[in-house]
């Protein structure tokens, strides 16, 4: 019998909800490729509840304890001795969100001899020392496409949001004010821009699409060159690096993982390659960006705006300079989380586990890591150091 | 030699901007229709400057200065005895902009006996009593597209922002948070939805282009019916009417003039009919809603949100119930007002005074009432009590 090791986010300050905003979940059949959604056995939850926080528990209980497994959930992964710590001694299987994630370092790692499994509830294992779990014969899976789409809707979002000043106009609301110059003087159409996905893999291909009928021009770098189909289609220039891309570009959005190539790449280096007033966009991962060079461009009004939801550590500390610098449109880490998004990767972490407590193998869109080394998904998104 | 009388919105709290977020505007060549952007001879502004507002005078002064006109520019215009009310008297040429609306009443009208030609710098002339002006012998004319895809952007990025929950969730950013349950437990993915126009016009046709590649079903009510190469190519479903269309959807966008058979549309009676949780967009104009019918709505939870850009008056009082109710996206009328936008409709308002002074005929897509009936663009979208 396992030990499941949960590290969720804290439930709502008021509690969780008696009563949802909407009932239920439009139907989806497929993902956009084609690849079915989730498909375990059933569920234990009804789509549209709140499932990523504690008291959620990702909709896991009563499947695991009725099959004799212990399912510890907990928010407390930071602090000198917390929950995850003391119970990682002993977990088997270790389940965390990117939005809160249970950074699994070598040093954590070295400490959990029963650790075989480490899922990510969502997309993104860099949370996970790869290395460490490869050196370990640790699986690492995590919910394949699960929000993909939620977090293209949300880039999309927030260019809309930066380019249109939207978040100052509706402060002037709040305000009492009717201050349509200042609100204005700011604001700018899309249409006619020049816009750049640093990868176009499944976010930033979805991005390019819902981006494409605005009358823009759309750019983008990746390691792998899309069909030449998809090109056409969608009118797409091929950019070999981001340098090259990034100087065209009046809006640029980050969809690549963190991996040693995009770690610190938008630095002071490349940020004063970018035309002045262009708007960057990062809904991957807060180390792709240097934290205060994004600042100093917004402060000097090379950058005219910044959204995204990553941060570097997550939760971001009260202080973070993100959390006040100027033209700047950040949410918290929660793109991929929408009540849409749970159902999805709480069904496929079901999914996950019962293919592996029944022997079976995993989805292989699923797998990062598996049998000491890089595998399905992980080997087109990550290098390791070894 | 002609008195033109302006009314434009205040300057910046600030004075007038320096320098701009970004240089220039990005260069389009056509409107989505084929339609030539706005031609006059000349301009004596920068694209990207702010023209909208007193100062900025639609880039028009030396123009009207250089062949003897007078040019009065004011905000002054909702109080007794404004500088609007004083110099309407002997004003040739009333220019507005529906984001500062000079409301051109039938008493107004009665008053204004030298009054030619009522021009709104923008679209929308429901500032004024079309009925008056036929019977004044009055010309009133519109910029027609200048801005039609600005406020589609608009509607785009508050579909998203209310349905993924944006503004509260940026609003824990700003207050040192990092509440993901808090965020999360009202933010759902637009993947799926259905989602339907109030009038599939210039700027509701541009709405649904924009949606088409986020998966879902799209629907429209409009008393004109799309070409039906248009309704295949982005699979719409057209109903006859609004109360046949808005049970079927999660979001509703407006799109529709203001008019007999819109005002007050969004009443108790049709909102009652739409789905628990629905989303309402309107950026048409504020009185198609039933002011505290949406309020009530909002409350009760029958709506998950409402945003908009319209209000009833404008500029909207500091205790206008729309600026504290739960749930909404509002901003000031800024959505056709980018400066994108203002570098279209101050070069279209030039071109329609241009071919009025030397006694040609304005553009027939710009015109509203002419020669005592409804012409061109005003025949398609407004009815009349005459």
């Amino acid at each position: 019998m396992a030990k499941v090791l949960c590290v969720l986010y804290d439930d709502p300050e008021d509690g969780m909800p008696t009563e949802y905003a909407r009932d239920g979940l439009p139907k989806l059949e497929r993902y956009p490729d084609g690849q079915t959604l989730p498909t375990p056995s059933a569920i234990d939850f009804n789509p549209g509840e709140l499932l990523g926080s504690v008291s959620g528990e990702l909709g896991l209980r009563s499947f695991l304890e009725s099959q004799g497994h212990e399912l510890v959930v907990t928010s407390d992964k930071d602090r000198d001795d917390s929950e995850f710590d003391r119970h990682l001694a002993d977990a088997e299987i270790v389940i965390s969100q990117p939005f809160w994630p249970a950074y699994l370092t070598e040093e954590r790692i070295a400490k959990a001899p029963n650790l075989k499994l480490a899922v990510t509830a969502g997309i993104g294992s860099d949370h996970v020392d790869l290395d460490a779990a490869i050196a370990g014969g640790i699986t690492v899976a995590e919910v394949t496409y699960c929000n993909s789409i939620s977090v293209a809707e949300h880039v999309v979002m927030m260019i809309l949001s930066l380019v249109r000043n939207y978040l100052p106009s509706h402060d002037w609301v709040r305000k009492g004010g009717w201050n349509i110059a200042d609100c204005v003087a700011r604001a700018y159409d899309v249409e006619g821009m020049d816009i750049g996905t640093i990868a176009a893999g499944r976010i930033g291909l979805a991005v390019l699409r819902r981006l494409a009928p605005f009358d823009v021009r759309l750019h983008y770098t990746d390691r792998h060159r899309l069909p030449d189909d998809v090109e056409r289609e969608l009118n797409l220039t091929f950019h070999e690096t981001a340098q090259d891309m990034v100087p065209n570009c009046d809006v640029v959005t980050v969809n690549a993982p963190l991996h040693p190539q995009t770690r610190g790449m938008f630095n002071d280096e490349l940020l004063g390659t970018m035309k002045r007033g262009a708007y960057l966009i990062n809904t991957a991962r807060g180390l792709i960006a240097d934290r205060d060079a994004i600042v100093r461009a917004l402060e000097s009004g090379q950058l005219a705006g910044y959204a995204g939801d990553v941060w570097y550590p997550q939760p971001a500390p009260a202080d973070h300079p993100w959390r006040t610098m100027p033209h700047h449109g950040m949410t918290p880490h929660i793109s991929g989380s929408t009540l849409s998004a749970q159902a999805r990767y709480a069904a496929g972490t079901r999914e996950i586990l019962e293919s592996y407590f029944a022997g079976q193998p995993l989805r292989d869109e699923y797998l990062i890591v598996d049998g000491g080394k890089l595998a399905g998904a992980g080997a087109h998104s990550y290098s390791t150091s070894s």
